[in-house]
C-alpha cells in the first residue's frame, strides 16, 4: 500500500498505520482512521489509531491539542506528529507496532460518533441481529475485515488461475425465463409486458451451455444466483458461485481445473500447497463407507457392512431386518469411555435419526463385547464383529440394522457426531464420482440427481436401468461439506428429449419448459462440461467461520430479512399497478417478522 | 492456448486450428471444431474447419473416409489427419493458416445441424431479431467472439490495476431496499414476508458508501445493476458498471485511478498507449463551448459567443433576444459546399431541435456573408462574426438567438450532425468536472445533478445560492459519450440532512427513504469519493460497435425481449399466490410485443 498516491485535495494522510514502525522514528506522519481505545494518564491522552491496515497508539497533550479533548470512540480523525519508539517496557507485543508511538501534535476531527450499540473488537460477540442492523460497525472489527479481503483475495485467486488457461470471464443475463429446474424462482414483474415476469436465476446452467453452443471453448463467471427456499440452517435468498464450463471437455480436464483453481484459493488465503490430485470415491462407495455422498475424511472411522456376519443369526432383530432385504452395519467409535446414559443418548439420536434402535457395544480385554445385546449374539459373530471393525479393548462399537439407506443415514450422521473435529484447521479435499442419474422419490418417480442436462454414462443402461444408471457427474467435498458439482453435459438433443420422458416431463411439457433450449442443441452442439461451486462456503470454511453469512458483505437473515435497511418493504400500489400486479392480501399481522422492518 | 491440457477421456482434440502452420507440415493433428464452408473439388471435398482459435483449411477423400460424405455446414466434428502444405498458388492469404492444409484421414461428426436461419460470417448482417432469436450461432460468427473476448480482456484489465492498489472487490447485495433515485426500482416479491419487496439495485452507490462507514479502504466491484426505464436508443434492463469507492480520498486520486484503469483497457484492446492525464473541462465552459456536458474532442468546430458583437444591433430578431435575457452564439462548420436545399435541410434540423431559427451564412472572398440575412447585419458585425469563427472562404457559419440552454442544445447536437467523425477509430477522452449541484426543472424545483449524495464545493454557496453551486462531482466523457461519473461524497450527517431539505424532501420523507442510510453516517463517517462506469458502452466503443447489444452475450430487444428464450412469459397463478400478489389485468392484447413471446 502506498498511501501517497491515494491523493485527494489534501492529503488526509501519508501513511497507514502498519507502516509507523522503529525505522520511522523521528519522521513525521499523517494518519487518518477511527479511535480504537482512549485512556488518559497523568494529563495526556493515549489511543488506539486503526485504519485499515492495523493499530498504531499515538499519544497527544490536550493542553497543546485542545481538540484532543473531544475525542470518542470511533470518532473519523486525520493525525500527524512523530513517530517515536516507546519508553522501555511500555511496548505492546500484542500489536504489529507495539514498540512505537505517535507522538501528535494536529488533530483534527473529521466525524464524530455516537455512542456504540457494541464494542468493536474481536474479543465481544455482539448478537448477531445487532450485528447486522449496525453491519457497517460490524465490518469494521479486524475479523471482519480480514474476511472480506479474503474474500476479494480468493476469487481474484480464481480469476488468476482460470485467465491464464484461456478461460473467457462470460457474463449472463440475470432477468431471465422462468424455469422451474427444484428450488422456486424469484421472480421480476415486467412492466413494459404487464402480466409477464422474468425470473431471477437459480444458476447460469442454461445460459453457459448456450455459450458452448455459441462456440465459447471455455467459459467462466463468479455469478450471483438465487433461490428461493425456506430457510435451512445456513443459506442466503442470494449466493455467489464460481460458474465453469468448457467445449471439446470432459471429466478429467474439469476436475484438474477446479483443482488447480481451489489449490491457488487455498495458497492465497491459508500459505498450504494441497496435494494434488484429490482423492475420489465412488457415490455408492461413499454411501457404504461413510453413509453419505459428502464425507468427511479428516478422521476414521469407516462404516463396515457386516450383514453376512449374521447371515445366520439367532437374533431375531437382526435375521428380521435382513430377511426384510435391509443390512446390518456398524462403525468403530473408538475409546470414548462414555457413561451409560451418555450411550442411551446416542440412541436417543439415532432414533431421531429415523433408526429402528442403535447396538452399541464396547470392546473388553480378551475381545468380548459389553452390550445389553451381548447374551443374543453367538462368540463367532462377537468375534466377526471385532475383527471387521478393528476393536481394541475400551472401543465403543455402533451397530444399526435397517434398510441399506437408513443405516447410512443414521451412522453416517452418528459418526459426525462422534468423531467430526471441532473447526477447520486441517483441509480435506475430495471428489465424489459416478453419481446415480436419477433418484427415486419415495412416490417412485424418478428425479434428477444433479439435473435433467446430466450425461448418462451409458446410454443403454440409461434406458433399460434408469434407477442403476451412472452418471457423469461429480461434486467436490470439503471436511465433509459439497462445495460444488459438476457433470458432463448431454449434447445429443434426442438424449435430451429421453432424460425428460424418464423424468415423466411429457413431450409438450419438456416443449414449453425447456424447448427453446433443446431448439439450440440442434445446431451442432459440441461435447461440454463443467463445474459449479459455491464460494460463499469455501470462503466460510477457509476462514474457519461456522457461518458463510460472515463472509459475505451485507447478508440477510434466516428469514431473508435485512435488519439494516429493513427491507423487504412494502411498495407503492401505484407502483405495482404499472406492473399489472396487486396485493393478493395484506401483510400477515401474525408474520413474526413483520416488526423486523 | 495448450490443448493437450484440455484433458478428457478421450482427446476430442490435440491442437486448435490456428496452430495448424507450415512448422507443423508432416505431423498429425487431430482437430474439433465446426464445418464452416465446403466445396467438392474432383471427387475430394474441401471444407473449412473453425474453432475457438481461427479457420483451417480440411481435405478429405470421401472413397477413403465415408463419414465426410455427409458433412452439411455447422456440423460439430472432430478430424485427424496430417498437415501439408498446399500446393504452389491455392493457398488463401486471408487466412492465417493460409498456406497449409490438414489431409484427413479420420473424421467423426460430434453432432448435426439443422439448417440455418442466417449464414455465420461477418459479411453478411442479419436482421437482429432473427439473430437474438438464435443468439447461440449469432456468437460463431468470428465479430461477436472477438466481442466477447474483448470483453473479458477489458475486465480482467480493469482488476489487474485495482488489484495491484490494493483495492478490494466487494460484492454488495442484489436483493435491496427500495430507494427511488430517478429510474424506477425492478421489484422482486419477498415469499417468506408475503405483501413486501425487494428490489434490484440501480446501482451499488449505497452499499459501497457503507462500506466506506465499515472502514473499507478502497472498493471496487463489476456490478449487475437495474433499470425500469423505457427503453430510449441504446439501453437494457440490465447492465455493467465498474462501481469504485475509497475513504480518505478526493477527486484527484479517483480521476488518476480511473485514467489508468481506462488506459490499461485501451492498451489491451487496441494496442494503443493514451496520453495522461485526460484533458479536462468545467461544465460551464463545456455547455458554451460545445453546447453540452459530453463533448466530442475527436473534432473542433467550437461554438463562440457572440452576444456582444450585436449588443447595439438593429437586426431585430437578435436584439429581441438579447433583451429577453437570450443570447446569440455560433460556430464554423467549415467549408462544406451545401446546395441551398442542405442549408434548409440544417434549419429545418435547428427547429426541431427547439430553436426559433437557425442563421446560416457562407464565408466569401474579402470576408463577406453570403446569406439570406446578410441584408441586416452591419458591416462591423459581419467583421466580427467572421473573425470571431475564424471564418475562410467558403466556410459555413451557423447561428443561432435563443435561450443559453436552447442555443447550446441545438448548437451542440448542429455541431454534431456536421461533424462527428464516423466510428470509433481515434479515442478522445477527458473530465467534465465543476458541475452544478443541482439541476433546475421546468417546475422551477430543484434535483440532484448526480445524486442526492454528492458533496458541494462550498457549503455556504451551497445554502445561500443553490442554482448557482457546484458540486464536487465529474463524468468521464469519450468520443461525446458519457462513459460514468463520479463525486466526492457527502459525509457529514447535517450537510446531508441540508440538500434533502433543498431537494424538498420533507423530514420525514427523508427519514423513511434514507433515514437507514444517514444513521450510519453518524459513526464516524470518513471523507471518500468514488466513480461508477458503464462497461457496456466502454467496449461498445472500443470494439467500434454501434450498439451495446453487440457486446452484451445475451441482450435484450429494445422492449425488453428475449426473443431467444420468449421471457419474460405468464406464470403459475399459484406461484404469484405464493407471493401474495395477483394479476391485476389481464395482458394487454394490444401490446405489440405480444407476440414476441
Amino acid at each position: 500500500m502506498d498511501p501517497t498516491a491515494v491523493g485527494g485535495e489534501k492529503p488526509y494522510r501519508t501513511a497507514y498505520a502498519a507502516d509507523v514502525s522503529e525505522a520511522k522514528a523521528g519522521e513525521r506522519v499523517r494518519l487518518a482512521g477511527w479511535v480504537a481505545r482512549r485512556r488518559d494518564q497523568g494529563g495526556v491522552y493515549f489511543f488506539d489509531l486503526r485504519d485499515v491496515s492495523g493499530l498504531v497508539q499515538v499519544v497527544v497533550d490536550p493542553a497543546e491539542v485542545p481538540a484532543a479533548r473531544d475525542l470518542r470512540m470511533e470518532y473519523c480523525i486525520t493525525v500527524e506528529g512523530t513517530v517515536r519508539p516507546r519508553p522501555a517496557g511500555m511496548g505492546n507485543p500484542e500489536l504489529a507496532t507495539g514498540n512505537v508511538e505517535l507522538a501528535a501534535d494536529q488533530l483534527e476531527v473529521l466525524s464524530r460518533s455516537e455512542p456504540l450499540p457494541f464494542i468493536i473488537d474481536d474479543r465481544s460477540e455482539a448478537d448477531e441481529r445487532l450485528r447486522l442492523e449496525y453491519r457497517y460497525l460490524d465490518l469494521r472489527r479486524p475479523r471482519m475485515a480480514r474476511n472480506l479481503r479474503a474474500r476479494s483475495v480468493a476469487t481474484a485467486a480464481m480469476r488468476d488461475v482460470l485467465n491464464g488457461r484461456d478461460f473467457l470471464e462470460i457474463e449472463t443475463p440475470t432477468l431471465i425465463r422462468s424455469t422451474p429446474e427444484g428450488a422456486r424462482d424469484m421472480l421480476v414483474p415486467s412492466r413494459l409486458r404487464r402480466g409477464d415476469f422474468y425470473a431471477l436465476p437459480q444458476s447460469p446452467q442454461l445460459f453457459k451451455q448456450l455459450l458452448m453452443v455459441g462456440g465459447v471453448d471455455r467459459y467462466y463467471q463468479i455469478a450471483r444466483c438465487y433461490r428461493d427456499e425456506d430457510f435451512r440452517s445456513d443459506r442466503q435468498l442470494e449466493f455467489t458461485q464460481l460458474d465453469v464450463e468448457g467445449s471439446f471437455w470432459g471429466r478429467e480436464g474439469v476436475l484438474e481445473t477446479f483443482e488447480a483453481v481451489v489449490a491457488a484459493v487455498v495458497e492465497r488465503l491459508r500459505g498450504v500447497t494441497l496435494n494434488l490430485p484429490f482423492p475420489r470415491l465412488a457415490y455408492a462407495e461413499a454411501l457404504l463407507r461413510y453413509g453419505t455422498d459428502k464425507p468427511d475424511l479428516r478422521f476414521g472411522m469407516e462404516i463396515s457392512d457386516l450383514s453376512d456376519v449374521f447371515a445366520e443369526t439367532g437374533f431375531r432383530a437382526f435375521s428380521a431386518t435382513l430377511e426384510a432385504g435391509g443390512v446390518i452395519r456398524g462403525f468403530n467409535a473408538g475409546d470414548r469411555q462414555l457413561s451409560r446414559s451418555q450411550i442411551d443418548g446416542l440412541e436417543t439420536r439415532a432414533k431421531e435419526l429415523g433408526a429402528k434402535g442403535l447396538v452399541s457395544a464396547v470392546v473388553e480385554e480378551g475381545g468380548s463385547l459389553r452390550s445389553p445385546t451381548t447374551k443374543f449374539l453367538s462368540e463367532p459373530e462377537t468375534t466377526a464383529i471385532v475383527k471387521t471393525l478393528g476393536g481394541a479393548p475400551g472401543d465403543l462399537l455402533l451397530l444399526v440394522a435397517d434398510t441399506a439407506r437408513t443405516a447410512a443415514q443414521v451412522l453416517g450422521q452418528l459418526r459426525l457426531d462422534v468423531g467430526k473435529p471441532a473447526g477447520h484447521d486441517e483441509l480435506v479435499f475430495l471428489w465424489v464420482i459416478d453419481f446415480p442419474i436419477f433418484d427415486e422419490l419415495e412416490s417412485g418417480d424418478l428425479a434428477p440427481s444433479h439435473h435433467p442436462f446430466t450425461a448418462p454414462v451409458d446410454l443403454i443402461e440409461m434406458r433399460e436401468r434408469p434407477r442403476q444408471a451412472i452418471a457423469k457427474a461429480y461434486d467436490l467435498v470439503l471436511n465433509g461439506s459439497e462445495l460444488g458439482s459438476g457433470s458432463v453435459r448431454i449434447h445429443d438433443p434426442e438424449v435430451q428429449q429421453e432424460v425428460f420422458k424418464i423424468l415423466g416431463i411429457s413431450a409438450e411439457e419438456a416443449e414449453s419448459r425447456f424447448g427453446w433450449f433443446v431448439k439450440a442443441l440442434r445446431y451442432g452442439t459440441p461435447p461440454h462440461a463443467g463445474f459449479a461451486m459455491g464460494v460463499d462456503r469455501l470462503l466460510a470454511i477457509l476462514q474457519r467461520e461456522t457461518s458463510i453469512r460472515d463472509v459475505i458483505p451485507f447478508p440477510k437473515t434466516q428469514t431473508g430479512i435485512d435488519p439494516m435497511t429493513g427491507s423487504p418493504t412494502a411498495v407503492d400500489p401505484t407502483q405495482l399497478a404499472e406492473l399489472g400486479i396487486a396485493l393478493r392480501v395484506g401483510p400477515d399481522p401474525e408474520d413474526p417478522d413483520r416488526e423486523d422492518g
